[in-house]
């Protein structure tokens, strides 16, 4: 059994997940309606996935980050290599397989769930037939024009809702899962 | 005051009204996991309205179902004309404004509550910032390319979420409302 790939992610209501440049600027009003202390469940979710699956962009993102953000350990796909931090290593290893091949390798390493972030691997592992449990959070806003979460040629998938809870804050989250072939 | 616009559309999660030749046969195994008389409250909302405006894409695709499915009337925004034939002449005008000429005309005619309908005439009338009140039906599919319902160029636009409502068979159906300036 290869392992269950999810994602987590939040987008705009017009299916952005960045501008065009890739700034997120757009989240920060919405952020801050937030209450202190409301994760919209991400911490239960990373609590539970045995590692992070992320491309180089993601990567060099949350290297601006301090502290490091994530406590599971990470997975940076690139051919062309990534450069790890000294502090980072043994938390963050890089794989230059293709999303079969690495899914394969870490479910024979006994990696149950993976968390599959960033918007070009997402869609990878869409291609591939690899996303067992989208989690998106709509964020009330339209921004226009944007890097997409979803937009890739592949033959109609056809999910299954878990879960659908709206805050009072404007946030619509939904839990889906694809059903595995027999 | 002008009138509200409303949208009540139904897009695959990945946010397309139609492939990219326009068909949505992919809303019909979804369609078909629906409960008889399940409307989704598609009935109620058309009751409210005062007319529908749609392009002439939409228009002249609704000239295919048989009855002609609106009660309202319906005004067909084209600026080349459009051919209304003779059953529906009192029930369908044409106008060839732009949108907030249209809305303009049509709140100095007493209309309140106007559905706006089709990708371009949806998207038109977004970029005007001249939609209040979108209703979105999100069905749990994939289908990797399309026609967006969102993604023209504009000034980023807050929302409020009105109500959000996730059906057994997996539709999520959520009601934003667009604050009008003071």
């Amino acid at each position: 059994m290869r392992p269950t790939c999810s994602v987590f992610v939040a987008t705009s209501l017009d299916g952005f997940i960045a501008r065009p440049d890739g700034r997120i600027d757009w989240l920060e009003p919405q952020n801050a309606r937030v209450p202190a202390g409301e994760d919209c469940g991400y911490g239960a979710f990373v609590a539970g996935v045995d590692a992070i699956v992320m491309g180089r962009h993601t990567f060099e993102q949350a290297l601006g980050f301090e502290p490091w953000p994530y406590a599971p350990p990470v997975v940076v796909m690139s051919r062309r290599g990534v450069a790890v931090p000294p502090a980072l290593v043994g938390r963050v290893s890089v794989a230059d397989e293709d999303p079969p091949a690495l899914v394969g390798r870490l479910g024979a390493a006994g990696l149950r769930r993976l968390y599959v972030d960033g918007g070009q691997t997402i869609r990878a592992f869409l291609a591939a037939g690899l996303i067992d449990e989208p989690t998106i959070t709509t964020v009330p806003v339209l921004i226009g024009q944007g890097r997409p979460l979803f937009g890739a040629p592949m033959a109609d998938v056809g999910l299954e809702l878990v879960a659908s809870r709206a805050y009072p804050f404007g946030f619509v989250q939904s839990t889906y899962r694809v059903p595995r072939a027999a």
